[in-house]
């Protein structure tokens, strides 16, 4: 296996509460798998779980063991429902110890705002031996600990920490992806994009139908780590779809 | 223990790359989650799997039997890449049988659109033992097996599957909730928010921070399953925010 051929992978946990009643609308998940993607880094699963330490612990220690990565968004602010770094703490055994330049900054970031109280020094508590991930927004930084990253709930937030890390990540050949758009049900061209897909070794197609204007249409999704692949692959698709006297959309509808 | 007392509950998986790619932004995770709150089953966990049999079976076995009910979204259709029916069945170790009925359904929406092919044939196929669920927008229905409830990745199509099931399932009293917004850094009110969720038995308080035209704010969701405990709770909060010299904003920011 070459070093391009191997493939990184990561999960995501997204703690909170607020998205299991359906209250918020979680915007975490698509903007670290985009991000994930850039890197080269490919995102394998998600969980979604609620603010308790058990449920925490489990899909840390399970995630994290079976991918290269794992990163977490929520539950590391400075009230008592934020419990992400008690819970990654105890999933890596390790204690939980204020970092000095974590402090350092909160100090910094408060002298103006009110100063630091003991709420607020929460924020400077990381699993021991963890390190820090900028954020340029509200002082508080990310956490790593082990492969395990800590980032925000709030997505602007989450957005400058992940902005810290570009590049810092060591990852494979990126997903390319090309988008064909039809207005036509995919139940009609099932068989053509199974054989397509056959056809190209490495490729993935998706199919993503939708409704739109009282018109059936869909989306197809073609992924590959090859360029050339991906580029044969779309025009083969383009190329049956036009023989079945439908109008492939370059890019997607 | 009561009827009332007893806690229904739920998990959820989302089955689709394009969710894991970044590329579409879910919006399935909210609809159930609200929609499982009216019903007055509590939404435990969500985890978001690639169109992969091994992962969306491992999945399945778990969630199915530490929750009442387990949703799936997406995988139903009619592609080569729509396999949660075949997963679900494995999960469950029984077969892939053809739904009469729902052939039936498909036959008869498909009369005058092209006729059923094998394809679209597809989505009749159902877990041995399996009850249809109700679809008005395009024919193809969800599917009921056991404490499963396969319903499709097309948000739309989902929401008239949940309408469908509206008022079938068996849950508990409803995690009613109250919202107070507040012009407030959250870190200068954690002790406040922490003390009034332990004033009121059985509420939970979550926090959440913004920064929006260049201010920081929070909402603070109370919730219990008692409307009294509820805004007595609610009320404490308020006052207590109004003694601090904040201004509460009852319903949220």
């Amino acid at each position: 296996m070459t070093t391009e051929s191997r493939i990184w992978t990561a999960a995501l946990i997204v703690v909170g509460d607020e998205i299991l009643s359906g209250r918020t609308h979680d915007k975490n998940i698509a903007q670290v798998a985009s991000w994930l993607g850039v890197q080269g880094i490919r995102l394998r699963e998600v969980r979604v779980v609620p603010d308790v330490m058990e449920a925490i612990i489990e899909a840390v220690n399970t995630l994290r063991a079976r991918n290269d990565y794992l990163f977490t968004t929520g539950g590391i602010g400075p009230t008592h429902d934020d419990i992400t770094v008690d819970a990654v703490a105890e999933a890596l055994g390790v204690e939980v110890v204020v970092h000095p330049t974590a402090r350092a900054i909160l100090e910094d970031y408060y002298e103006t705002r009110g100063g630091l109280n003991e709420a607020r020094l929460r924020m400077a508590r990381v699993p021991d031996g963890a390190e820090l991930i900028e954020n340029k927004v509200s002082g508080a930084p990310g956490i790593r600990a082990e492969n395990v990253y800590l980032m925000a709930g709030v997505p602007g937030i989450t957005a400058m920490m992940l902005d810290g890390l570009t590049g810092q990540l060591e990852g494979g050949l990126p997903l390319l992806s090309a988008t064909i758009g039809c207005w036509v049900a995919e139940s009609e061209i099932a068989d053509l994009l199974r054989e397509t897909e056959k056809a190209f070794d490495g490729c993935q197609i998706g199919s993503y139908p939708f409704f739109r204007e009282g018109k059936t249409g869909a989306n197809f999704v073609i992924r590959s780590v090859d360029d050339e692949t991906l580029k044969a692959c779309a025009h083969a698709l383009e190329r049956g779809l036009a023989a079945m006297g439908r109008f492939p959309v370059a890019g997607g509808i």
